[in-house]
């Protein structure tokens, strides 16, 4: 076959080849958390490995800068060159780490977050320090090379690999906002929730009939059940490929609604996947944006709709049906239900008004952290005070419900959480943006009528994919760059409107 | 490291290495199988394609031979020799078929089986014709290359990938013997039933619980629940790796018996896998000996075992707890049900007695096929007059539930068939070789004591793995070569007795 782009052509099949690849590593991985019996993991993992070796080899091939160049050459259509810049990134940022420090910092992370299982039940911090300090010291060696091959700061070449583009000079600007009105406006939430009366709802909740329940919502949400499953693991997640999604949940029988609203996060991350262009899957410009538009797309389903006054309206009848009637389930309560602010230590449990600050507080963290300029050891003081700061809560000692929480600093996943917040505000930017063209849109919410919130998402976030940078997709989609005053304005609108 | 089996030990890291990606391989073939949506097909083959190819490249590597012949002169254990041997005999197989040929057979035969799959149901011979003489040429040529590589017959040498050392001329004396005496054998087995009076079981059986029930029997047939599940599939098969065993059944309503003797039969295919040589695993020394052994193994489980007399009265009062009370759950009822003998069309709903006679016709088809000596036109008068011949039905005009009822010959697995009654066989001599050993087997098994049968397996077939050929194997686990004498007495025994 001729062509005017050999080039171009030759690393669209490489990467291609790649994602196929990749694909089988994504159905594994979900079959692990999904499926694998314990006597499984060794060997699982071993095999993993195997792929992930390869595919480190078939990104970092030595030929590829050339091939790169000579496709930079070719009269190519701006969505190749679009690709190009995609293909371009991957492999420049594969090369920048040396496979024996990609293999030492998988044994020390794998060390350290096997031993926070039992350290974090047992809230021992000391024990824990003693693996974490060669995992942050590992982190800011990957992040010093990372630095120096992209002219980033350390925190900001690790956070660029999740949030290609996001400084955190902008991260500052945007959650320093954030920082000046958020504790404020959690005391007046709090304090006006307290008059509310809300009705509990009775349990048990038999399990078999949530899964009927959630699998109703997910389809009436839009996702493809053709091209996709919904299970069961203990942490939930979205994986797969889009041709097969695969979200998982959990369920307990005492609750419905973790296992409800848990199923319309994944469902919006589900359905991004779902719809990115398929003419040009297993490219990277066909990959989802970021972690944070990702999350973006979570919460424009569990927060911007499924947190909506008009989607509890919709789902009453459901919870009816699956359930039996019961006085919780009116509206009006189902939604304030829906709607509770508590501050509380657990970022995973937190509502759209607190999530924040666990999130500034571990960005004001980490950043210093990995820059340096802090020690580990320094850690527990400091989420102490930020604690006290930002939610009137005191953590003094309870290391297990404070900076042994989270899986991402034993795994020295530095420079993610930011995207948890970015997407809120990315989500809040995205529903003022809807309102704009569609007055009438919570009127059609409030009529079960979703198809306008997943028309403007398809059009302007899931069919874009990578073609445009953040910033670029951010002003196509909504006027402007990320702007925190939307999320301000909807979290006042909501709880204090 | 220094050893001094330096190409022995670099052999042997070749080999875990495409085993592992051989594990990613399995598990992604189980999801397909069990999980997949429709829509998520064209790019899990794109993948698994993909993941072939490199296996392939892995396998055929050049350098191969030469390291091949670099270890056999270094100083090595029996085992490692054994290990060594099943090395070569992979690499050597693999290399007589070229690239182009293997792809062209995988488009060949995916034509023919996705139109077989509407053809088989509208009765359609002549359209399927079209699509199967070149599934047949390319076997043909495919067998070609393999007999010049290695001296065998054509027919023979697709058949030894299956069946390593079984030649069609064993095959022919094996089941030569067997056409002399069953067909009277089958006349006076159903003569004899015919006067039993014997009660159905009276349904609907619910799903929920037959899938309880077959857990139990899993668990009490010894499979280990850590290491491997029993999920739902379109067609029953056992897959996975012998870490992560991956069972699989279908269920209906108004019977129970498929299911569970399905499930009992895998069961002996998964305890097979469970029990290969940990300490080897990865290497090809370590894998099941043949597909007749294997099947051996599930009939071993099935037939030897589950169609027992004292297999149904241990399991009677386990229908009674899954289902509730009923006549036909009598321990001798049951088993008459077990062991219910009836002429029919389709192999795979044939009973122990008859199936013998599906198989015998189709290697009596299928050998002249590939040797050139019949052509795909005759198959359907060949099939017509060997069915009157063993079973006395008429076939005639009906290619759906004769040349048409297997998905073996649109796939081109020519050389398979005779694994299944060889299967049967070598279960026949197992039993009668433990019986020499413990002569309270019958006994022990009516009280619910297996573990006397899965003590011999475990020691004489599951550790041996391809330790042996398969003559020594045999011999040394039941004093001589397959021998069908131990099958005849089996089924005299048990249905004329």
């Amino acid at each position: 076959m001729s062509t005017a782009t050999p080039s171009y052509d030759d690393l669209a099949a490489h990467f291609l080849r790649m994602h196929r690849f990749g694909h089988l590593g994504s159905i594994v991985s979900w079959d692990r958390a999904a499926n694998m019996p314990p006597k499984g993991n060794d060997a699982r993992a071993a095999s993993m490995a195997e792929l992930a070796a390869l595919l480190h080899r078939l990104r970092t091939e030595p030929t590829l800068g050339d091939r790169l160049s000579r496709a930079e050459q070719e009269p190519l259509s701006d969505e190749q060159r679009a690709n190009l810049r995609e293909m371009r990134r991957e492999w420049f940022l594969s090369t920048a780490l040396p496979e024996a420090l990609v293999e030492k910092r998988q044994l020390i992370t794998a060390r350290c977050e096997h031993a926070w299982r039992s350290q974090r039940p047992a809230n021992d911090w000391a024990g824990f320090l003693e693996n974490w300090r060669p995992v942050v010291a590992i982190a800011r060696e990957e992040a010093a090379l990372l630095a120096d091959k992209t002219g980033l700061s350390k925190y900001d070449a690790l956070m660029d690999r999740f949030e290609p583009g996001m400084t955190s000079a902008q991260v500052s600007r945007v959650f320093g906002a954030v920082r000046q009105w958020l504790p404020g406006l959690i005391d007046r939430v709090v304090e006006r929730q307290a008059k509310d009366a809300v009705i509990e709802p009775v349990g048990p909740f038999p399990i078999a009939q949530q899964q009927v329940l959630c699998r109703k919502v997910v389809a009436m949400l839009g996702f493809d059940f053709e091209a996709g499953r919904l299970d069961t693991s203990t942490h939930p997640f979205s994986g797969g490929v889009p041709e097969d999604v695969r979200m998982t949940t959990r369920y307990r029988e005492d609750q419905f609604l973790p296992a409800l609203m848990g199923t319309v996060h994944e469902t919006g991350h589900g359905r991004y996947e779902q719809n990115r262009p398929r003419e040009l899957l297993g490219q990277p410009v066909s990959e989802a944006r970021s972690m944070a538009i990702h999350e973006s797309q979570s919460l424009s389903f569990e927060m911007q709709l499924g947190s909506h006054p008009g989607f509890a309206k919709v789902i009453a009848p459901m919870l009816v049906e699956a359930f039996g009637e019961q006085p919780a389930f009116e509206p009006g309560n189902l939604w304030r239900l829906m709607t509770r602010v508590k501050r509380g230590l657990i970022r995973v449990d937190a509502d759209e008004v607190t999530y924040p600050a666990h999130v500034m507080l571990r960005f004001e963290i980490e950043r210093p952290l990995i820059e340096g300029e802090i020690q580990p050891e320094d850690v527990p003081s400091l989420w102490d005070a930020k604690m006290i700061e930002l939610m009137h809560l005191d953590t003094r000692g309870n290391f297990k419900d404070g900076p042994l929480q989270d899986v991402h600093w034993p795994e020295a996943l530095f420079g993610y959480f930011p995207c948890y917040s970015l997407g809120a505000m990315y989500a809040a930017q995205w529903a003022a943006a809807m309102r704009r063209v569609m007055p009438d849109l919570d009127a059609r919410i409030g009529r079960g009528d979703f198809a306008p919130v997943f028309d403007w998402l398809r059009q302007n976030i899931w069919r874009q994919a990578s073609r445009w940078s953040t910033d670029e997709l951010t002003i196509r989609a909504s006027g402007e760059v990320l702007n925190p005053a939307f999320f301000k304005a909807h979290l006042e609108a909501r709880y204090l409107g």
